[in-house]
């Protein structure tokens, strides 16, 4: 996608000088601490899955890559604050040595939340300085790229924390508020679903621009459309519920064959918490389906997207209705007509998806960016003539190309300036705890 | 891909009159019989993983397929040999009703050998009647393609039984020869690995001919490609041993991360037999390597294509030779060019790769159909506008469009007669055991 | 317990001469092959379980422990008839070599059971010879107790022959006969449970006699009981259903913690077959409950003793019933008390417990030799003195004294002149696919 | 046995008068918190294997006990601090209702470690109160036993404590220090082994006395003993390194048949610290062996006992010794010969053995109480006449009587005055992570 050929230059932050460099880094840092003010001690410590890691690990991984891939060769005599991190908080870097391993990150109390922070500190001092010190000497240019890089991959973890701590607090029967939210509204339903076409064509697909994208959404290239449809919203909590009340999961022909393994191997878990037959995190009291959230228990809200699902489920709901998901190129192509709704995003600690108000103007697409992460119907491939930087680096997106699906569109916990219409998020087609949803497509008639 | 424009017509069987039609019939249900000769009894009931199924099974659910989709509905008063049949041999179809739990396959001694091929016999006799009944008095017609497809799912079945009853074998210390194979030539060396150009363009994908495809080949439609080149012939043996002396399966950084994890898991399996860090079936004695094959244990043949490795592992070693796999359009597009190289194929019981001769033309793909399903850098995903059959048919390729790789070309186990350029085999990026091998593409400069 | 003092000598075979020592080799080896004979060939091949091996592996690992203990030192030349055989029939003696792994004992098709058929008899005949050339020449004597244990050690198999086809014919959604089984007569209720009282003392407890016993028998030793009371008859399936309508399977207080654990993992299973909430081999239909026999299913008799219980299921029901298990010291002391009541054993191929006539005697223990293997409360530990003998042979009994429990009794499928009051049989506490059962004892008042 | 028979009487406190109760209360739990101070709030919260529970989880279960069995039906108009604790603390006793899933424990950041000291103190100052209260009132006899069997369940629990966290701690690549420990002394050497010898008898096992014991260890009963000998001494490091040196980790002639599996398995397992062919907490470094403690590494001192190692191990070495492990009864008929030598217990913090002194006196048993709790060759049954308390306190020990062995004696973790000869500890034959450790015996000559 030629950036500028868009209506609504998403952007990542592009600082050139400096001091802006300094700000911009200070900012995406504090803001990640920001984050944590309300949480306590033990928080910070629990693995609640192998897939979820403590908020503590968070905070030190993401200061590991900027002491890693920033300090280590750059900073004069640099010498680490604890020779060990560099084993405890590689997250998968096999070319920087070998890793602690990761379903175990929940069982390290030290070092400790405060020695954590101090490590943070540390590092942040020694990053202001260096960058301060290059920009007046030179030698900035070379580095800029890869400080950026590790600003946008904190931002990734900003995301990662917020779904991960809900994740663990959600084990918890005390079902403990992280962040107030205040009281929902009435439900008043939403506008109609409408069906907007996309021409068949050649299209540029991916990013071209010369600021910061990830490898992953490059190079730019073109693809071929058949004429397509995409629904003008993200599906409901009240249309799932139709779909379940409708015995959704009960009906193998409307799912994909691995699909359907999830739902029965979600009967026979231990603790109803994992069943696979709603989404992640709803429960029923009363005979009225909850949802835990960040701002504790609430019932579930009809007119809310729908969040938590797996791709299996977005898959089975979209067979269900006589429709499918787009493809990640139609998404991309359709994205350019859209509109960036504000207020959804992570900045207010909200975390969590707006209904889609019933006045909203007719005749475009609404919830692109922000909301929830879309399922897409395209399995995580490399572009053509995607290749992998040399060095750890390299590993960054590319060796995670197999059995993943692309995710599109930014979440209520991304942070706003972190999304772009070519961003290429990726899960495991079964996965529910990042804050994922979907929306219909269809081909056109 | 328009059949009419291919310089090498590899086509299905189209038998228009019913006498044709029946000999059609005949020839492939005979074939199967024919496979199992050197067989004793004891080999038909074993299932040595949960993937596998016994020889017994396959030989009863192909003639299920016939059973359920043809005689059920069309043979007047058709009565069933056994009502238990339908649970015991349905596969996956649900909407026909339960099915007996696959990983038990193996644990199930009646119906006996014999039992089942009565059971083949007496729908056999059904058929025959069936379609020269109606090929009589009219009715043929909308049976026709369920029958040819029927034909097609046993054909399928022949290849996966060679694959199960190897898989079967090989677990045995014994180390049995099912099928005799002459003794190997000397190694002589193969020609030089050749970059065949391909140029940038919109091209026609999928399968538009009359004639008989599995529905999961369309709809065709276009693709643009970037410019590529495809490697003349397959990776040999002697090449895959110069990446594991080169340490290939220890080196994380050529491999994608879910394959390292395989190699990892691999080195914590409780039998040798099972490792990952080499093909399957590959074993070492006094410091040389061996592999199984159907006609017992033979020294690895350096001259003969690399047999039995995942995609992991066929990723892996691209990325070690500074390539990559093609993807499934790629190599659609440049088998367009191939020649069949006939001698290769399952009628010979040879079930078994040939090297390629040392003087074969230059210039040219070769081993393109046959010898070893290749691994494409594809996941396996609808084709645009792909919809599924009304009923339980369409259960047939497309509910498992999730999570799967897609192999083209077909194997020294393939009926030669089923192979086709638009071919769309899919398996699990780990799975070993079908006879799957590679070959190099990498884009054009 | 000195054997001299029982009124009811139950004693193993003692052949004297060589030509009784043969006659009674051949009879039971001639006895396994009996037992195979309403068997087809695809029966011998499955193992259901890891705990379950294939008939044809009994047949052939019965042979191979007469052809390694008794033929490989002392058949002059002796030749085996396959030199893999030692490690593909090996159980478990590590000091004669590598085993082939257990679980996997029914992936291997080779040798067919013709095969196995002829290397019993090429066995046979080369046993036959050695004994009838010893017995003129001198050198029988030391052989004596080792062909015997070899001859017990088939009796042994040929129980869990019985017991291990069952459970792989039971998987069998046909659920096929293997023995027929003249119809069960009507319920006509059993004798009221009495409570037979034995006094507090100093008792003998083990083998002290010249015949053939197992190690695990011995040494002869005093152990000091308290006064206890052993129930009159089995406990019976009437009895058991009372258990189990009032809830037993969901009173987590009757339960020992482990006992527990097994039932809330069984509801778990992917497999009715498998839920831990009734007998093994008990189905519902028509909501009355049935049992597969080896005669097929039928209707669960409340007449006859309850059979394919746990020691969990045993000791849960006597804390229900108030009472509790004997240990096998009270059991041993009580058996002397008690008559054969014949019958019930294999000979007959009945291998199905009879239930009590009503009309049996007043005032003495019943049903204690036969029926079922009686679960006591006793861990299966050496005896005071116990020591293993040198050598591979050492190995027979005394690894195995871990975490399994004591029964006692010998079962409908123990061959009758294997059965002894001093008997140790052991299985896991949560095993069910044996013949096993259980009767009450409780403290004297 | 007979307590005042014993010349060393080592008993448990029985405060007699209101005051003495409340000081005995308050000292036990102010033992629990002292044991504390050291650890950061990180260490409270983590669970490093299914069987360990955080500390934090014990601290406010051994409250949640006082508050359910003691106050719940006592103390007038009681009101919980927080009503969901009884289903978060309670650990196994069905009768007081569900409890929350054991190996979840380690997720549950909240209530955070304040708020369960809070619990702690609300619950003391309830207790103390209501002891004074009834002290004065009358009542208090009936609870008196209830509130003396909470200090002991609190004492245990303060050695689980210690066990836990070494276990949490060792997972910690950083091998943290939380308790000092002065340097060790330079090897020496420890006092040849000795056997000393016990008459055959029948003797009095069980506890007898009016003072608190654990139900388990009545009613009081004879056992007939043979004659048998005793080593004087605990094995040493020293002399275990020279069983792993003579390759008795590779020898499956000295290993029960469940350990050899346990030895197999542990050679599978992921994480080197996982693997079972040395005691627990041990490590190379440098070719030399090294030992994770509660202050930090160590070199393995040859002197000390050997500490951490499973039953498998202890009976694998004695059998490789030509000797065995000695039954309970054995122990304890022993047990009367030998003196407490203090030093060893928890009050100091140093939770570690000390070696046997070189000029230790002769001619009797050392290392009896304290040091390592030494594995014995008995399952854990029930003792003849044994009967489970009505109620909820009925589930303490009872329901464990399956597949456990009894250790014996108090280690270095348990608190002095918690130790009694008749003392039954339980564990599983594989478990490790206790202090546990052996002696020889043997069969008297």
């Amino acid at each position: 996608m030629t950036i500028a050929n868009s209506p609504n230059e998403i952007i990542s932050p592009d600082p050139q000088t400096p001091e802006a460099l300094i700000e911009y880094y200070k900012s995406v840092r504090a803001f990640t601490e920001r984050m944590c003010e309300p949480m306590v001690n033990e928080d910070y410590v629990i693995q609640s899955m192998p897939d979820v890691s403590p908020t503590k690990w968070h905070l030190a991984h993401t200061t590991w890559f900027f002491e890693t891939f920033v300090l280590g060769n750059n900073y004069p005599n640099y010498e680490p604050l604890n020779k060990q991190y560099n084993y405890l908080f590689n997250s998968y870097y096999n070319a920087v040595g070998e890793q602690f391993c990761r379903p175990r990150r929940g069982q390290i109390s030290r070092p400790t939340v405060a020695e954590v922070y101090d490590y943070r500190h540390y590092v942040d001092e020694k990053m202001i300085d260096l960058i301060g010190r290059l920009g007046r000497d030179g030698g900035l240019e070379s580095l800029r790229d890869t400080i950026i890089l590790g600003a946008n991959h904190e931002q990734q973890h900003q995301e990662l924390m917020t779904t991960d701590i809900k994740h663990v607090l959600s084990m918890n029967p005390l079902r403990p508020t992280l962040y107030d939210r205040p009281e929902d509204p009435e439900p008043v339903g939403v506008p109609r679903l409408e069906w907007l076409r996309y021409e068949e064509g050649l299209y540029d697909i991916g990013w071209d621009a010369t600021r910061f994208s990830f490898d992953n959404e490059g190079p730019e290239h073109k693809e071929y459309l058949n004429a397509f449809e995409m629904g003008s919203r993200l599906v409901t909590n009240g249309e799932f519920l139709e779909f379940m009340n409708d015995g959704g999961y009960q009906r193998p022909d409307v799912w994909l064959s691995l699909g359907w393994a999830e739902v029965q191997a979600g009967n026979l878990k231990e603790y109803d918490w994992e069943k696979f037959d709603h989404p992640l995190y709803w429960f029923k009291e009363n005979d009225e389906w909850w949802q835990y959230t960040l701002a504790g228990p609430r019932p579930v809200h009809p007119d809310e997207p729908v969040l938590h699902v797996s791709f299996f489920e977005a898959d089975a709901y979209a067979r269900w209705a006589g429709a499918r998901l787009a493809t990640e190129a139609e998404w991309e192509v359709a994205s350019a007509d859209a509109d960036i709704e504000g207020g959804t995003y992570s900045d207010s600690f909200r975390f969590h998806p707006r209904p889609l108000p019933l006045d909203s103007p007719k005749g475009r697409l609404h919830q692109m960016f922000g909301d929830v992460w879309e399922w897409t119907n395209s399995a995580y491939s490399p572009y053509p003539g995607f290749t992998v930087a040399e060095g750890a680096i390299g590993e960054y997106n590319g060796k995670f190309m197999a059995n993943q699906i692309v995710l599109r569109g930014g979440s209520a916990a991304t942070p706003q300036n972190h999304i772009r219409p070519t961003y290429r998020n990726f899960f495991y087609a079964q996965n529910k705890w990042q804050f994922m949803g979907f929306r219909l497509a269809r081909d056109a008639k």
